[in-house]
């Protein structure tokens, strides 16, 4: 047997049934049309964000990272409660554009961004998180071609780490950003070329559950905005402070203690030297926001026995679930939270596999797991997926195409 | 230095410009329209088919797996030249309709088959692989509701594996086909139930570059088959062997020997038992046929460097070739062949990173590969592109989208 991962809080049941927002899956299925589904609730995600909100600092934005689920509804809704967006291509700024969100709002960071994209940023007064000398100079060139003063801030690469991160993107030779000690030279050089400097964005790694890795992460992003502000001889308007607050997918992962982030960032926030006294600072989150109001339904559509092991065979997989089946920035394959959704509060009696439909051993959502006896018919949930499901996995492997998604 | 994969054969240079056709790359990029983009060779599938089959023996049918490259083109290039596809889902069946493909030269195997894809495939009249009887009973139901005669064949999941295989789909509990002991029962119940029964498909395992370890798969399979025509009493019409045979990704990997593999093959057929003396026999092919036919090109859009190391930033990345990027089936990450194609000749001089455009550290190409000096606006070619590329890729990914594909 191979544990699970922990099951969020927020969903209910009736009738046996797993409940999101209310309605139960079948019911949710009906309204979908069909297996397999994302189904995200809202209320989950505003809870998040209003609870994030009451633990961080006022003066601490909370901007989302659209990467983590580009979802239209969920963008709307977004835009309702936070402050701000962050994206990482063009096409994630068109995403934006569709749904209405102001893009004088947003700020898009990522390593290989194109003249085009640089290009379309400019244009929509959107800031640029500049990750290179080289991508400086591309688009102060793209702005004085189409003559806008274009909003500029200098992504960093840190000289520290976010200790046991998921994803580390600081503390050696990384391909974003600027090594900390060039950014001075850099900054000066886009004031004096006439560019509206915005500020700074220190991003060290992403899912850690520490609350002392992140205090630290923190405290150390804020040592080092106040060190290259001094350097530069010019406030910075706004600090990026990265994202990193991580969700619990994995059994024995606890929740990341936001109390104890927030209370320590108010500290630091008192404590701020004169150069960032009137920064605005903002961190900016997907994962933590989204994941854990997402669940992934998919029916089984075969119960099968192989040498004394039980299969149940779903219509879904790792074509929607690449991350939950192992094949995404993992290592050791371990089990998600996954329950059988139809008979949600019955009796765990037996170790199943559960699989996806492809025809490939790599399509695994839970090994050896302990689960209520289910069938044909009766549906599947994975749960913490609402973050790098649907948009981060090979929807046309195999010719299955992409899940339905809805927001409830 | 971590060293890089090798280049397979068959590619050429002109002004020191690599050619995938007789076609350099800068003029394949503009005829496309841009990078990122696939290329495929129709000569060096073409060839490589000519070549198994002059090794293989004559009675040896070779049938298409159309998962590892579902593109338009290069299905309707192998209708000329196979024997028979194979799919994996209604999607794929609905491609290979689109493509002009004669349905009754498919069979459809796959754990999750739904209902609807069953009749499909009936309607059809492609084979059904069933995996299980419950599939079986399904399969069997919507046939006679539809007033059709199926043609089903029975998945085996073989009490043996292919040693050193990339993905072991035998010896031991699996989610594919029936156990070895339980197939004969679900035949006889077949015939009785009046369907055309078309055989055994009996997969073992994909990717091993090992002629001994196929030699002797290919030795279990036969004397499988021949095991379960005996107690079936019934010669099978049709056996599908699997596939198996890889190609050389990463240093120190060499080609399989087909040779080798066709001469004991011969051996064997020529030694058949009675009950498979008329058997038509087939082996199904994807990797092997179309993946060293395919080339990712990818711009450089920026280069830098960070704490002494180089990075080359490419407008691809993991969205278009997750395998490359040591993120789909593989536990440590190599380097896959990966060249500076606009400098195809030349001394490398450097060591250098090739990443994605994507903001996260999953998104490499090459770690710490030797190449020649390469600045923004080459062309990095990344090799072994053919198969499972562009459709088992998140293209979606970072609102990204899919890449070019040309067949030339």
């Amino acid at each position: 047997m191979k544990p699970l991962g922990p099951i969020p809080a927020g969903f209910g049941v009736t009738n046996g049934e797993l409940t999101i927002g209310g309605l139960a899956v079948r019911a949710l299925v009906e309204r979908a049309g069909d297996t397999p589904l994302f189904v995200y609730s809202g209320d989950l995600i505003r809870q998040r964000v209003a609870t994030l909100r009451s633990a961080m600092p006022d003066r601490l934005k909370i901007h989302y990272a659209v990467k983590a689920n580009p979802l239209q509804s969920i963008v709307q809704q977004m835009d309702e409660i936070v402050d701000g967006f962050d994206i990482a291509s063009g096409g994630e700024l068109e995403l934006l554009r569709a749904a209405g969100v102001d893009l004088g709002r947003v700020s898009f960071a990522g390593p290989g961004k194109r003249d085009a994209e640089l290009e379309l940023a400019i244009a929509a007064g959107a800031v640029l998180n500049l990750e290179s000398e080289s991508e400086a100079r591309r688009a102060l060139a793209i702005a004085d071609r189409v003559g806008l003063t274009p909003r500029l801030a200098v992504r960093v690469n840190p000289d520290f780490e976010l200790r046991g991160s998921g994803m580390k993107m600081g503390g050696g030779a990384k391909p974003f950003g600027l090594d900390a000690e060039r950014v001075p030279a850099l900054v000066r050089s886009l004031i004096a070329a006439g560019a509206d400097w915005h500020g700074l964005h220190i991003f060290a790694g992403s899912q850690a559950l520490s609350a002392e890795a992140i205090i630290e992460a923190q405290a150390n992003t804020l040592g080092l905005a106040a060190r290259l502000a001094d350097e530069i001889g010019v406030p910075p308007q706004h600090c990026n402070m990265g994202g990193g607050f991580g969700i619990p997918y994995f059994a024995g992962d606890l929740p990341l203690d936001i109390d104890e982030v927030g209370a320590a960032l108010a500290q630091r926030f008192a404590d701020l030297p004169d150069d960032l006294s009137q920064t605005e600072f903002c961190i900016e989150l997907g994962r933590y926001l989204v994941g854990e109001a997402g669940v992934y339904l998919t029916r089984i559509v075969d119960r099968k026995e192989s040498h004394g092991e039980i299969y149940l065979i779903t219509d879904g997989g790792l074509h929607h679930q690449l991350a939950a089946s192992g094949n995404f920035g993992t290592v050791v394959r371990r089990n998600y939270p996954v329950a059988i959704a139809t008979h949600f509060l019955a009796a765990a009696t037996e170790e199943v596999n559960v699989v996806g439909c492809l025809c490939t051993p790599l399509d695994r959502l839970a090994d050896k797991a302990f689960l209520p006896r289910a069938d044909v018919g009766d549906i599947v949930a994975v749960f913490c997926a609402g973050a790098y499901g649907a948009s981060a996995s090979p929807a046309t492997f195999l010719g299955q195409g992409p899940a339905r998604e809805i927001l409830v």
